[in-house]
């Protein structure tokens, strides 16, 4: 087993640039997942594992540890190879300080609509250009408890695999499948196959709770300071609105998402 | 107008004092808050502000300012003493450097549930010993944006005037009425005032969906990591459940607490 004591390590180094540009991972197609559960979740969700940096002491109370050992505690039954690194090593990456132990380099999959596994009667959470990593991930998790068909980020700004994204959706972003497009190509997708759009917005808009979203139904909200595009909501069925009646008119993006998408999973009877 | 250039000047330590510790904060019946809108809304909430610390450049584009322009800029009918501070005594204090220009002092005001005002057909958000002031923050911004009747937090860790909470409410901490008291206090209120209590938990739990909350409701919702109490579990008319069918057996608290209240709302038709 490899063994790094170095930060200055050229796969540590590269580890770094994965972690914190969004244009090397997008060059390079992999990203990087840290934590136990994470790294779990995205190999249950399909992707592939290439490395895993495992500090020991951390992750199994010892420096004297075998690839399967780590494969076990981590519940992985695909054989990524393991690269053991220092305490030192592996805090210079982690951004949870020595309670996980475990860093993988994991490879992308396809983002394309095209490749979506729709069911027949699908329900689609779609959020426009989010800016902040937090609030993607907060919706990936409601969207994960829903099980919804899909999540569609219409024009990202930022990428799903930003660790940001990956920390605050506590892994949810490879557990949901997840497509990215242009609001053009996703207009045109949903047109294709007989989904209705509705688009959460204050203008000309009917309550949320007064619309049937229990035929083939997609759910748009754009980022909390502009809203969704001219585009999208020329483009939906409805505009819908969450009444709000407090001192302040805005409610946060993940929980209005939790609104709108649990009145469509209580219409639909949750199944 | 007094002005203060050091910060070592002795209201600047007591401010910091106020910031960082919730016995000081609950010993002096005093709290600080930071931001035009907060202070606002702190204000509107019927908060008395004690003593405003303004730096000039920021807020009002000079150096050279009266109180009354001060009290215009923000939006306030009262009249608290306006201190003028240099730039690097206002960015000794503020989280959110340079962008906002004020900060106040605060008096704290009754916490007892004995006074609060509640319509004739209650809607109540419990919180059961909030943990990260970041939740309770956010379950503030939905409750004044649902409208409750109060936001009751019971055994609490914290106290509502912690700087995280008043930031992550985006001043919601001051328009929703809240009150505090231990679990046994606040069941024997509900129960005084035929109040039913409703409890988001797993155990020998109801869909959410399936009850009634057109009636005087309260909903009560524990840690993300250890649920409510026995205690508040046994007081409730019916134990209660969000269906959650993803690889992930949790929601964050105040999403579940948005799809609860909103569920509660849509059925008394938002009125």
């Amino acid at each position: 087993m490899k063994h790094i004591t170095s930060p200055h390590n050229a796969i540590i180094r590269h580890a770094e640039q994965l972690q914190r540009k969004s244009k090397v991972r997008k060059k390079e197609g992999l990203f990087m997942v840290e934590g136990q559960r994470e790294v779990m979740l995205c190999h249950k969700g399909g992707f592939i594992l290439e490395q895993l940096l495992v500090c020991g002491p951390i992750l199994l109370d010892t420096n004297d540890f075998t690839a399967q050992e780590v494969y076990s505690k981590i519940g992985l039954n695909s054989s990524p190879e393991v690269i053991s690194v220092t305490q030192e090593v592996y805090e210079k990456l982690a951004y949870r300080t020595g309670t996980e132990g475990v860093i993988a380099f994991a490879k992308a999959k396809s983002q394309q609509l095209q490749d979506l596994k729709l069911s027949k009667n699908p329900l689609i959470l779609i959020a426009e250009s989010p800016e902040k990593p937090g609030n993607l991930g907060a919706i990936l998790r409601t969207a994960d408890a829903a099980k919804v068909d899909a999540v569609v980020i219409a024009n990202p700004v930022a990428d799903l695999f930003n660790p940001n994204v990956v920390r605050s959706s506590v892994g949810c972003v490879f557990t949901v499948p997840t497509a990215t497009g242009t609001t053009a190509e996703l207009i045109a997708f949903l047109r294709s196959k007989n989904i209705h759009l509705y688009a959460a917005t204050l203008q000309s808009s009917e309550r949320y709770d007064k619309m049937d979203y229990t035929t083939a139904t997609a759910i748009a909200l754009g980022t909390e300071a502009t809203g969704l595009s001219q585009e999208m909501r020329d483009a939906a069925v409805q505009n819908i609105i969450i009444p709000m009646s407090g001192a302040i008119d805005s409610m946060n993006l993940s929980v209005s998402a939790a609104i709108l998408i649990f009145e469509a999973k209580r219409q639909r009877d949750f199944k």
